[in-house]
């Protein structure tokens, strides 16, 4: 159902934009790309930054103005950083996702972005039912059209698998108060542990990768605090200096 | 609080690259990056693709290697495309998101991101706690570097918006089948490890409790499967073995 999903690129200036935009769009389940009087496509460039996505490129619709590639659709949401005295309903990406995604389960939705320096006018964003606008720094605001794509793509992918199961739970014990062991303490550990089990003849110096990844596997995943660690050193403390020679 | 949040690239081919994460990060209120052995930098190119975010290039951290990078992180997340006969838990971006920006409350915690080739090595890979997986099409996943961090900073933003309070903390270990120990396994082990603390001295008997307690909690925390089990005891015998009388 994401082929209901359309991306349409107004008036993109370079190729190599639309290039990442196709990449970015495969990456998430999505092909139909829509190119509204592109400046120069096809070309060599937008398929180098495709990087495996020129199927998405060699399917795309080239079309001469915007209501041309809204053709069907029955929603149509805009992209604008500008501000402006008529505004339009504001989605943000996350609601816009959903939305588009469950309007496409029933007729063909559009999300359009403007060129990449001046952005969409007056009368294009007047096709739009609404407009999205990403979250972001509100003193720096400068997501190239790709980055754009790759977040609304990225959102529209996760609306449709929203109902999926999210599988084991595992709860933290979140009322100790200690500090948690850094990465460098665990890796004190590690090294401790590591020794005493060589020493032990347990470890095998030759071959001791697996058993040691499993065990910082183990040790990872529970998340040991500063206590923790210096129980589990003075354990092994304790053995080495129990251990025959 | 973002300030807690490190961007961790590590053996970047590509100047264009750092500076593209740069600018993604920046859009997102990041500005804690971590360049573990760039190949270029800083350079001309980093800069122009940076855009505007060249404060953030101009504060990062070249480090020698990944442990100088994640010096005094408490969590540290992956992210690697290939799969591996051990798996590591797995996040999605959203979860791993709300853990990240939850736990950047109390301390560093660092998002590590491979070479554009070849990833993370298994090395690499065991510093992690957990491992971040992107969603997206199972038939051509192939996010460039700055995508990738466009979308887990984006997902950070939002988690720090929704003024995320999970709590909780949810690991999706999926792909691992192991068995998890029961109960009865747990409890042979407790009294194993007790046994051979007893015999190395460093627990006393006459005052067994609270200790017991403590490694309890970590190891139930770990949720440790059969194998892993094995491996505890199996170092808990070679220990015995080598105990001086």
């Amino acid at each position: 159902m994401l082929n209901n999903i359309r991306i349409v690129l107004i008036g993109t200036s370079h190729p190599g934009n639309i290039g990442a935009v196709a990449r970015a769009m495969k990456n998430m389940c999505l092909s139909s790309l829509y190119l509204v009087q592109p400046k120069i496509f096809p070309s060599a460039e937008a398929t180098s930054r495709a990087s495996g996505a020129d199927d998405v490129l060699a399917r795309a619709h080239v079309c001469n103005d915007l209501e041309e590639a809204l053709q069907d659709c029955c929603l149509v949401i805009g992209t604008s950083a500008r501000s402006r005295t008529l505004s339009w309903p504001v989605l943000d990406a996350r609601s816009c996702a959903a939305r588009v995604y469950q309007e496409s389960q029933s007729h063909p939705v559009a999300i359009v972005f403007g060129r990449e320096h001046s952005g969409m006018t007056n009368e294009e964003l007047e096709l739009c039912h609404a407009q999205v606008k990403i979250s972001g720094n509100p003193d720096y605001m400068s997501l190239n059209i790709a980055a754009a794509v790759q977040i609304i793509v990225y959102e529209i992918l996760m609306a449709e698998r929203a109902g999926v199961d999210s599988g084991d739970i595992v709860v933290a014990d979140d009322d100790d108060e200690a500090l948690l062991a850094s990465a460098d303490d665990m890796a004190l550990f590690y090294q401790h542990l590591e020794e005493v089990m060589i020493q032990t003849d347990f470890l095998n110096p030759q071959r001791p990768k697996f058993l040691m990844r499993r065990l910082r596997r183990l040790y990872n995943r529970a998340r040991p605090d500063k206590n923790e660690i210096n129980i589990l050193r003075g354990i092994l403390t304790a053995v080495q200096k129990n251990i025959s020679e």
